[in-house]
């Protein structure tokens, strides 16, 4: 079904086939999750061919539904003959891009997120149950963060605890968890540092991985001790913003029109110059694909299009603010995969 | 220093340049780990040129003794005005590459091992003590899994327990912890499963991963209780061919001879059908990288190169034996990283 769908948009966009190698469009094809190496795998799928998976003798897989061609160390796995137009996996690397090209002389490739960059931006069901998972995972983890003492305890500690309640609650893979409090949290770049939070700290936490191969990323603000009232201000923006943005979420409408949303509430709140990032990224086999929600962006959502939205306001050497969920296009509009209250939590 | 001499050693290669991507390339010649994305960032080395650093604006590093040249999103980072032939790293990305390619007309890029293969082989000083101190971590890890009860345990427990140690004595990235426990150890792609160890098991344990950025990676073979006459033999074999392999490390001899000095002892022992890889691999910003001591690599040793002797023995569907240090060469011969008993511990 995947295969036969993406050789009908590789079609549309004038290609001849697609080359997967190891990594989220592999595993997006044939389930495996090889190592990703000198040794050339590659998948290749044409309009009017069957497909076949060049596979090093070492790792041959089992059980697939499709022709594996297995090659032994020594020989050499570049020969395959292609002609014509390819697009090949983004992340694929230049050594086995330069022996394609050495070997197959009418080969001729192309970028794949430059001529499909929708290739896996809609989810069918399964892949939205594994999301919805790994959004309550993650959900359950920042349950269990807020009852955690913040004050006295360095960003570092907090990030690591998190990560262990991550990992508790069934991510193989944590990739990122951002603690930022008071000044930290105004940088949308910071990580973690060494800073110790003190009563009175604004504190984001974005954090997420992968659950069963599937991602997770959500961010929370949270207060140690009770806010001031323009603390609970920049906060509410941020929440009203994020549900503007939620609430525009149907098929049909342009990605960037989600991100002029949840700007235009900003802006009339008299943030709109502390709003430095686009408002969303797709997430899937990756925690940073495409769609983008992002100014310029003028694809339609889609039914099955999957995507953090996550506004913020960031006051330089103050505080920082974000909130975000991971929300689906259904027929009727969005629905959430992160369903923690959304409220200004203050936290000991 | 290190810019100079790659330059020196591309002169000699017939290469104008070189072109550094993000993962050890890049760390090897800057210090910069920068994450792994669709946003190029590029170090260009070009004989008779300062190098330069294209890099994302969002991610400008500070305090390098290079120039920098950030790009803002939005921007095309392509158009660099290359023209010659470079080597550009094995894993650069497919999209680099292609834009690079279609932006750059008069620009021939070649794979970086295939023309330069020593690029990071021969280590300094100080990647010599980095190398190690992760020895001496893995080492402890060893002395204290070695007090841990096997019987009784999967090998995914002792695989846990084993991982935990070494991110106990500082290393920050645990890439394998193989145990191959019985028939289990016979393989040697068999990284864990849920056998349950038993009294009369061989176990191998092949363990490494990254402290502070540089590799370690030793194999020790175990037995649960006392070993048969036989189990006794094969490890003394594998033993002394560890032995006689290292004994041969010296300045000028070409790495296929200390892998055929190794095979050498268990041929002459009636076990060479059960020696079935290559006798080691080098290792630095990675845990395998050149030189490979293998059949056919004639490229001669060269004081600082690092790299795992590893010879095994494995007896289908009964058990294994693998005795495994990181060696460096020295002017006087080898220098063991790796010093626990290679004699055949008991373990409970």
């Amino acid at each position: 079904m995947r295969i036969e769908k993406a050789l009908r948009s590789a079609a549309e966009a004038g290609l001849d086939g697609l080359l997967l190698t190891p990594g989220p469009d592999l595993t997006y094809f044939t389930g495996l999750r090889p190592p990703i190496t000198e040794r050339l795998t590659l998948l290749v799928l044409r309009n009017g061919h069957d497909p076949f998976l060049i596979v090093p003798a070492l790792e041959e897989p089992h059980g697939l539904d499709l022709e594996v061609r297995t090659w032994p160390d020594g020989e050499d796995p570049y020969d395959v003959s292609l002609t014509g137009r390819f697009a090949i996996s983004d992340s694929a690397w230049a050594l086995h891009v330069l022996n394609l090209q050495r070997k197959c002389p009418e080969l001729s490739l192309v970028g794949m997120t430059e001529v499909l960059p929708m290739l896996r931006a809609v989810k069918d069901a399964e892949e939205i149950e594994l999301l919805a998972e790994a959004g309550a995972a993650a959900d359950r983890a920042f349950e269990d963060i807020r009852t955690v003492r913040f004050s006295g305890r360095t960003e570092r500690e907090v990030a690591v605890i998190l990560a262990g309640m991550l990992r508790e609650y069934g991510h193989e893979q944590v990739d990122f968890t951002i603690v930022g409090s008071g000044p930290n949290g105004a940088n949308p770049h910071h990580e973690i540092g060494d800073r110790v939070i003190e009563t009175g700290d604004m504190v984001v936490l974005d954090f997420g991985g992968l659950k069963n191969g599937y991602g997770s990323d959500t961010t929370r603000t949270v207060h140690v001790g009770p806010p001031t009232s323009e603390e609970q201000e920049v906060h509410d923006v941020v929440r009203l913003a994020q549900q503007a943005a939620f609430e525009a979420v149907r098929p049909g409408v342009e990605c960037q029109e989600i991100d002029r949303v949840a700007r235009r509430v900003i802006e009339d709140a008299g943030y709109g110059e502390f709003f430095i990032h686009r408002t969303g990224h797709g997430i899937g086999l990756e925690t940073h694909e495409p769609p983008y929600l992002v100014r310029g962006e003028t694809r339609p959502l889609v039914p099955g299009m999957c995507f953090s939205i996550e506004p913020g306001i960031y006051l330089p050497g103050r505080f920082g603010v974000r909130i975000e969920d991971i929300v689906t296009v259904t027929p009727d509009g969005g629905r959430r995969f992160n369903n923690t209250d959304r409220y200004l939590s203050s936290v000991l």
